[in-house]
């Protein structure tokens, strides 16, 4: 009895999910769902996003947390609009959130969408938003094993940012080895290296961005 | 209809978490229930646990993942009991999986149970599993804010151990304002600095442990 309730859950959320990435796309809006553990830097990656892009692009963003307005706070210190959801006790945003968030949102002026997802390496991976492209970014202090722990979204992404790689020197962690297992995951994704502390490989990601089509998945 | 359904599963666990804890307490067998994200630390501590308190305590594991049994391996080494769960997409343990591994751990025999959750800050708050302790481990490179986004995980816990203190020269983390934020959500709770890569801190936290009474919690 429980699965049944869980799959409606489900496909009632792909559905509201389709129609927030038809409608978005229509407007020719790049929208990006950024997922992460928590404090592996979805903040930080979004920061060096708008300032890497916001010359050439209008960004918009949608911040997602259990609770607090914190990262919010400092987005909207940029000058970009910004809409926070707090999800109370949910482990994940869903297509239906994103659907209330949009209305306060200055769609038809945005090239670019960056929704932070709530901290979390389990949940978020069931749950589509209406996103072009899904990113993760582990962070190179949780060790190089979260592939063999959270399959699942490393299989699911379409870009892969390990962040802090200025903490390289002071930590066990394999890059060689982890790019291995993550294409052996998932051998279509892109996978770049950073620092968000000193912007070491920001170019990289935010050219890589820039020029993905508003459709990527249908 | 969803409310009533969760409260259900959440008062049914409640009771399978009540009877595990009144047959560990009966065998004298401390229970810690130890969460965090994901890499934060919580496989070291309890391998750093492992090698301060073998020659007083007799000790047993229960590893929780999503997938993999790499964490289970690597505490097997040491030649202690240990049992893998892996709960599939499942982002918390339940007193159910803790139930369904006590069958196969040495119960008489044991002395201290320590339990490793999902990798989460949200999910296994919810979930008692009967545990007399449960735990929590920050690590530095997350930063200083994580109480502001996850209260409910800082207000449930017995203990904080601030993990991989080593890179606080490399990273920003102010831990006199973290601790505050702590004990303003959780005016009890003990915190303590630890590095497990260094050892540094480890013995005032197995101190504690080690003389902390089987039935904490009733």
């Amino acid at each position: 009895m429980k699965i049944p309730i869980v799959e409606n859950i489900l496909s009632a959320n792909e559905r509201l999910a389709d129609e927030n990435r038809r409608m978005l796309a229509e407007k020719g809006v790049l929208v990006v769902n950024v997922m992460s553990s928590p404090g592996a830097g979805k903040t930080s990656l979004i920061l060096r996003t708008i300032e890497a892009l916001r010359e050439q692009m209008r960004i918009g963003v949608i911040e997602g947390d259990v609770a607090s307005r914190v990262d919010a706070d400092t987005i909207e210190q940029l000058g970009v609009p910004v809409v926070q959801i707090n999800t109370g006790g949910t482990c994940h945003l869903d297509a239906n959130m994103i659907r209330g968030s949009l209305d306060q949102l200055p769609l038809d002026d945005l090239d670019l969408l960056l929704i932070e997802n709530v901290g979390n390496l389990i949940c978020p991976t069931d749950f589509a938003l209406g996103e072009a492209l899904k990113v993760m970014i582990p962070s190179v202090p949780e060790g190089d094993d979260k592939p063999y722990k959270y399959p699942a979204m490393f299989a699911a992404v379409d870009a892969i940012v390990v962040n802090k790689v200025d903490l390289l020197p002071y930590v066990e962690f394999d890059l060689e080895g982890f790019r291995k297992l993550v294409v052996g995951l998932n051998s279509n994704v892109e996978v770049f290296e950073v620092s968000c502390k000193t912007g070491e490989g920001i170019e990289a990601w935010t050219e890589w961005l820039a020029s993905r089509p508003t459709r990527q998945h249908g």
